[in-house]
C-alpha cells in the first residue's frame, strides 16, 4: 500500500463508502506493506541512478539471468557483481547493454547516465594481486557515480611508493586502501591524510595469513584514527561506502 | 622545516650566503621535517578546533599529566579517552577546565568553542551495557564539533523499539551502531537507511560472544551494504570517524 | 497508537474533523508504533503471568533497583537473573516479595500464583559443578509455571548413573542437558529420547576446554536428533526456550 | 532377547526346565540386549510414521543402497539426506516409491501417508542461497508429518520483508531460522514472535564469515530468548527438532 | 538390583509367588540398575587398593569435606587433587591420615598399604615451572601404587641435560613427559625410547602460548610414535593412564 | 662407529698403534655416530618382528618405491601408510609381498610371520564412516602382531549398542576409541572399563565440526580417566601406541 | 628528483632563473621523490649483486613475464619464487640465462657472478616432505652469494641424525631450521648451537597440524634463546634473512 | 665424563689395567656425559662475558634466590628478566652488585665489564605502551655489550616521526622493531633498511587484538625481506638474538 492507495482507502471511510471497522482491518497489515512503501520512497536502490544490485557468487545462472531480467523492467542501472565470464555470455543474450569488468569480476548494464562527483575516491592497493579487489571496490564506486583515482602496488615494504603520492591521497574526499599479507598500508595512509579511510582486508597471502585473519585483523586494530573496516575481500561493500561518504560532500549541508 | 625557513634558505642561495652543496645536505634531510611540517599544515591534529588526543588506558598518571601539560601549551581542545577518575582529579590539578565524563570515561579540556555541525551523527545501541562505549563515541563526536542525537537501547530482540525512531534515523547525516552479543544493530540499521553505518561492536556478553568476536564477525559479515566496522569497544576510533564523514557534509564540495 | 486511537482517527476522518492530508501524515508514523502495540497485545513479557526478566550481570545496582521499581508498577511477577547478593539485598528494600535462589543466581519477585504444568521438564547436569547453570535453568522454568524434575551428576564418565534413571528421562516433555568438559551428555540424552533435548554447555573445566568451548562444540556436532543448543551458560535461556516448548503441550492443539 | 525370549525364559524357570543359576548368566546379558529391546518398543524410529534415516555424505552408493535395501523390508518411510542425483539414481534402480527433492538434496522412500499436523512449522531464510538448507528442513519435516509454511529471502537487511509477513510467523507453532553472513534473522525473529525457534546458521558468505562461524556464534548470542541453535548448514537436525516440538502441540497433554 | 535380589525373583517366579509378567515389569528396570552393579562389581574405584578419587578445583570445602567423610566409611586410599592449603586443614580435622603433597596440590589419605609395581614410570619435565604438574602426576601414579622415577628440567634447548639420562628412560616401562612452552619434550623422548608416552602440555608459557596450546598442538603432531596426549595440565589424568599401563605389566598376561 | 670398530679402536690403544690422543679425537666425534649404533641395538625399528614403517601421503611415488626398495634389503615386515592405490600397483612391481588393505590405506610387506598376542586390542567406531580411520588402526596392530577386535557403528546415540557388546570391551587389553562428530565415544568408553583407552578424533563431520576440532577437544576434555589422545585421523599412530601397551603384558613384569 | 636535478634548481634560484616561490613548490614534491631516490642509492635491490626479486603465486603468467622483461634491462640477478614448470618455460623464451630448480620452485636468471661468502648458511629439515621449503631457502641463500650446507632429515623423533651432525651445525654461520608438524627441530638445534637460527614452520602435516599452526606456535614459543621465525612455508624469506646475517660477517666491522 | 677421565680410561686399557669389554660398557654411557662436557666447553652461556640468564615469571622468590646465589659461585654476569621489585629486593640482600631497571623489569648482578660493540642494535617502539618490552631488549643487549640506540613511539600512524630518523634507521647493523596493535611498524621499517630486523609484538592494545596475536600475524606476514619474528612480548629473545646478530659482525669473518 502506498500513499495513493492509503488516501483512497481514507477517501472512502470518509464518503461512507468503506466502515471503519473495515479501514481498521485493512490498517492493520498496512504498517509492513507502509514500510516497506516509505523504503520505495527513500530507499537507496530506488532513489534515481542507484543500481540494482546482484550478488551472482553461489547462484545459479538461469537465477541471475532471472533477476537481470526482471531489473531491466525497471530503469536503473544493474550491477552484477562476482560475476564469471559465464554469468556476462548469458546476460548478454537479454541486453545489449552489458559490459563485462573482468579483473572487477562486475558485469555492468547501464541505462542511464550519472553525472560524476566533484568529490574523488582514491583506491589504493599494497600489491598487484589486491587489484582484482581494488577494482570491484572502483568499479562500482564509478558505476554509482563516482570519479575514481586508482593508486596501485604502493604498499608499506615501499613507503617511498606511496609517498612519492601524497597529493593524489590529500586531493581524495575518502580512500579506500585494499590490501592482503600483512595489511598495514591502511594505517600508514591513515595517518597521512585526514579524511576517511575505508580499509579492505584481502586474502592475498599464505601461511599464517590465514585467508585474510592477518590483514583483517591489522586494520581493525590500526593505530590511526578514522579507518572504517569492511569484510576480507569485500570491495563491493567498500565502493559503496565510499560512494556514501563521496555524496554527501556533493549534497553539502542538504542532510 | 617549515615553508618560512625554507623560503630563508633559498633566499641564502640565491644571495650566495649559503653554497649549493650545503643548501643540499640541508635539504637531504628535510624531506622528513618537511613532511612533519606538511602534516603540521593540514594534518588533523592542528587544524583548527581540533583536539589533541590521547589514549590513557595502560599509560601511568604522571606521563598522562606530562603530556596534557605540554598540549596545554597549545590552544587546541584536549580529548583524553579511557579515562579514570584518578586521571581526571590530576588533570584538574593542572587546569581548571577540565571536565569528566564518567560514563564516557573521558576527560574534555575545553580551550575554545567550536561551531555545532548542521549535520546529525546519531549514536544508537543495541544495549544498555552498550551505553559507556556509545558515550566514548558521542562525547568525541560533540568534543569534534558535531551535533549529536543519541538513541540507546534499541537492540533487534524488540524490532519496533528501533522501528519507532525510524525518523531520525532518516535524518542522521552518519550512524554509528554500537551493540555486544550478536551485534545484529548494524545490518538492521543498515537496511533501514540509506547514510553510512559506522558500527562498533562491544565485549558486552558472555561465553561463545568471545569477548566481541560474535560481534565482530556480525558486523564484518552483514548482508547490508555502506557498514565500516571498527575494532571492539573502539567508541572513540567510530566517533572520530563519524566526524570526518560528517564534516565532509559540511564542508560540502570544496574538497 | 493504539486500536481505540485509530478509530478516533478514521471517525475524525469520516466526520471531516480531520483532512486526509493530515490523517496520512499521523499514519506514516503508525506502523512502528503500531507494531510496538501489536506487540503489546501479543507480546510474551505481557501475557498473563509472564515475568519481566532483567539481565544484572554488568548492570550497576541503582540501575538494577530503577529498572525493578518500574517493573513493580506492573502486576507481573519479576526474574532477576545473575543476581549477586548484594543486588538481593537491594531489591529486598523496595519490596518484600523478593526470594533469592543463591545457587541459580536469582531473585524472583513473586506477584501472583501460577499454575503448575502437566508436562515435566528434566534438568540433568554431568557434573557438580554444573548445578549453578542448572539452578538457573530449573528456577527459571519453574518461575515461569512449569514442572521442573532435577537429575544432577549423571555425567557420561558412569554411564549407569544416568540410565539407571531412565525412567525419569522417558516421562519428560522437554529435557535440559547441562555439562560442562566434554559435555557428551547431551548426545547420550539425545540418544535415549524421543523428547527435545536443549543442550547448556557450562564453562566447567579447564586447558583446552577453552571456557566452554569444547563443550559447546559437542553439542553442536552431536550424532543424536533432537538437540537444539543455547550460549556458554545460558542457563536462564535454556529454561526460558524449555517453558517455551512444555507450554505447547499444555495448550495442546489451540496454536 | 526381547519381551517374548524373556517370557519363555521365566517359564522355563517356572517349570523347572532351567536352573535358576543358568536363568542368571542369561540375564547378566540381557540388560544391553533387553536396552536395546525397549529402545525398539519406545524408540522414535520404530513408532508408527516415523522415518528411517540415512545421511549419505560420506558414504560410498553401494553402502547408502545396501542400508536402503535392508530398511526397505521394515514398513517405514525413509528419508535419505546430503543425497547426490547419482544416490537418487541407485536407489531408485531398488525400488519405485523412492522421490528425489533437488534442492533439499534429499531422497524421500514413501510406504505409508501420514496424516499432516495442525501445527505450522515456518521455515524462513535470510537470503536465496540460504534455501538448500532451508529446503532440506522443511522437507525432513514434512516427510514426519509436518505442515510446513516456507517465507524465503526475508534477511534483515530489508527488515520490512520480515514484518510484512509478521502475520505467517505469529501463526506458527515453532520457526526455523536459516541464515549464513551474519545470521541476525534469528534474533529478529525471536523478537517478533513467542514460539520456540530454531537457529540454522549456513555457511553462505566468505571472508571473515569463516564457513558459518560467524552466523553460528551470532545465532548462540542471540539477545532474543527462545532461541536453540543446530550446527552450520544442519537443515535436517532442525526439521527432526521442530518436529518434536510440533508434535508435543498435537499430543497436547497427554507427555 | 543385585544378583541376590535377581535369585529371589526367580525363585519367586519359580515357586509362583510372582506371575512371569510381574517379573517382566521389574526385569525391564533391571538392566540400569543391574548394570550399575555390575560396575561396583568389577569397576576400577572398587578393586581392592585402588584409591577413591575427588577433583576439588571448583569446589566447595563442605562439599569436599562431604564427600571425603563419606569415602572414609569405605577401605579405600583417597585422593583429593587440585587440593588448596584450606582444603587439606578441612579435611585434616575429620581425619589423621590426611598428608599434604603442597607441590603436587594433593591431599592423600592412606587407608591400607600398597604393593610396589616392578615396573617404573618415569615422570619428566622440560623445566622447573612444569613441576607441580608433574608432581601431580607422579603423587597420583605413586597413590596408585606404582614405582616412579622423577626426571625434572631436562627440557630440549638443553638436549644433553636428556641424554645424560638415557639409561633412566630406557629403563622406565611408561614415561611421562611434561612441558610447556614449545613442548617438544615429548617428541624427543618419544625418538629416544620404545616405552609408552603420556604426553602432559602445561598453560607455562606467555604470548603466543595461548595458555597451553603451543605446547599441546606440539604434543598432538609429534613425529614420534607412541605418544598419547591429556588435556591441558592434567597431571593426575597422566598418572592415572600411566598406572593402568604399568600395571599391564605387573599382571602380564593374565588380560 | 658401532661396538665392532669401539672394540678395533680400544685393541689398537691396547697395541700401542693408535696414541691415546689419537683415540680422544675419534672418540669425541663417537658419542654421536655411537647413539644412532646405540639406538640400532635397542631401537624400535630394529627389534626382530619389528616393521619399518613409510608415511606416504605427500612423498612421490618413485620416492616412496625408493625406500621400500632399500627396507626389502632388510628382513623387515614393512608397513606403508596413508597408500593410494596407485603406490600399491608401484610396490607390487618390486616385490610380491605386498598386499593391499585398501579401506586402511596401507601397503603391507610380509617378509616374515609374527606370533599373535595373548592380550587383545579392541578398535571401536562412532559411525560407519569412522572406519578408514580404524582400519587404518586396526592393520598397524596386527602387523605388528596383536589380536584385534573390532566393534564398528557403536556410537552414543545408541548408546545400547555400545551396551550390548560391554564383554568384548571388558575383555580388552587396550581400546582404540575412533570417532568424529562430537567424540563422545572415548568418554563414554572410559567410564565402563578399566584399561588404557586411546582416543582417535577423526575430521568425520561438518560445519562447526572444524575438520575434527570438536572430537578433538572432547577427546581431550574427558571426564573419565584413562584416555590418551592422538591427531585427529592418526589411526596408525594409535595402532602402534597400543601395541606398544599391549606387548607390556605380552612381556609381563621384565620391563 | 635526485641530487643532480636538486642541483640545477638551486642554480637556476641563484642564477635567478627561478623564483623561489617556484622553487618552493618544486621542493614540496620533493621530500617523496628524493626519499624514493635515496632509497634508489641505498636500498638493496639495486646494491651490485643483488638479485630482483619476483613473487610468481597468483599472478598471471603474462604478467611475471612482462616484469622479467623489464628486469632484464638492467644488470641483475632474477630470482622468480614460487614459479611453475610453466613460468619456467615462459621465461625460457624472453632470456637464455633461465635456469628452474624445480623442487625449490624457482627460476634464477643469472646475469652476473658473486663471490661466494666463507661464512656458511646451514639448511636443516626435520623431514623429507620439508624439503621444497628448505630449496627455497638453500636456492635464494645461494643465488644472493651465499655459501649453503644443507642437513636434510634429521627431525627430532631420531636425535641422533641430527647429533651425528653436530659438527656441521658448528661450523655454520647462520641456521635455518625447516620444519612440519610439531616443529621441535628449531628449539633442539637453538639448544646446541650458538649461533642465529631462523625457524620456517612448514604446512607438512595433517589434523591438529591446522596447515602449519603447531609448527609455528612451537617456533615462536622456543625455549631456547636465538631463534627468529618467518612465516608457515616461507622459505624465500628464511634465505633472505640469513644473506643478510651472514653478509654482516662478511663485511665484519664496517657496519 | 670428561676429557681427563676418558685419558685414563684409555691408559687403563693400554696398561691393561681394564678390559676392552669394560671399557666398551663404560664408553656406551660417555656419549651423553661427554655431549653435555662439549656443550660446557664451547656453549653459549659459558663463554667468557656471557650474562647467565633466569628467567622470574612464575618462579618462587626463594627459588630465584637459590639459583642466583649458586650462579654468583662463577664469575659471569647474572641476568634476571621479568623481575618484580620483590626478586630486585631479594637479589640485593645476597649481593651487593645487583641493579635494577625497573621499565624492563630486569635485574642486572655485573661482575666484569664487557668491552661495547663498533656495531649498533637500534630498538625502536611503535608506541609509549610497548617501551617496556623495547627495554627489556635493549637492556638485554646492553648487558650482552651491545651499543645500543633506542628510537621509541615512531608508530606508522605518524609515518614522519620514523622518516625523520632515517639516518639513525640506516646506521644500525640489526633493527629491534617493538609494536603492539597492529604492529605495522616491523613492516615498514623493514621496507626502508638492509639490515636483519627482528620483530617483537606485543600485547598492547584492546578488543580484536587478542593479546597480541594482531600484532604477531602483521608481522609473520610482513611484506617486507629480512625480518624474523620472536613471541609475543619477548624483549629478552629480541635482544639476545639481536646481540648474536650482531657479534657476528664484531667477530667479521671468522666465523
Amino acid at each position: 500500500m502506498n500513499e495513493k492507495s492509503l488516501k483512497e482507502l481514507l477517501l472512502k471511510v470518509k464518503n461512507g463508502q468503506m466502515t471503519i471497522e473495515d479501514a481498521i482491518q485493512e490498517l492493520k497489515v498496512l504498517p509492513f506493506e507502509d514500510l516497506g512503501y516509505a523504503k520505495i520512497d527513500f530507499h537507496r536502490n530506488i532513489r534515481t541512478g542507484y543500481p540494482e544490485v546482484i550478488f551472482c557468487q553461489g547462484k545459479r545462472i538461469e537465477h541471475i539471468v532471472g533477476i537481470v531480467q526482471k531489473m531491466l523492467q525497471r530503469e536503473n542501472n544493474i550491477l552484477a557483481t562476482r560475476a564469471t565470464p559465464e554469468v556476462y555470455e548469458a546476460i548478454k543474450e537479454i541486453t545489449n547493454d552489458a559490459e563485462y569488468y573482468e579483473l572487477a569480476r562486475i558485469v555492468v548494464v547501464k541505462r542511464r547516465e550519472l553525472e560524476k562527483t566533484k568529490g574523488i575516491i582514491l583506491v589504493a592497493t599494497g600489491g598487484t594481486a589486491d587489484i582484482p579487489i581494488a577494482e570491484e571496490a572502483a568499479v562500482t564506486a564509478e558505476v554509482l557515480g563516482n570519479t575514481v583515482d586508482r593508486l596501485y602496488d604502493v604498499g608499506v615494504a615501499g613507503i617511498h611508493r606511496l609517498l612519492m603520492n601524497s597529493e593524489r591521497l590529500m586531493r581524495a574526499r575518502v580512500i579506500i586502501a585494499v590490501a592482503g599479507m600483512e595489511g598495514a598500508l591502511a594505517s600508514v595512509i591513515g595517518g597521512l591524510v585526514d579524511c576517511p579511510v575505508i580499509a579492505v582486508p584481502t586474502s592475498v597471502g599464505y601461511g599464517s595469513n590465514f585467508n585474510g585473519l592477518s590483514a583483517l585483523l591489522t586494520m581493525l586494530n590500526s593505530c590511526a584514527s578514522g579507518i572504517g573496516v569492511v569484510n576480507i575481500d569485500n570491495g563491493f561493500g567498500a565502493g559503496y561506502l565510499a560512494s556514501m561518504i563521496n555524496k554527501i560532500g556533493e549534497r553539502g549541508q542538504e542532510r
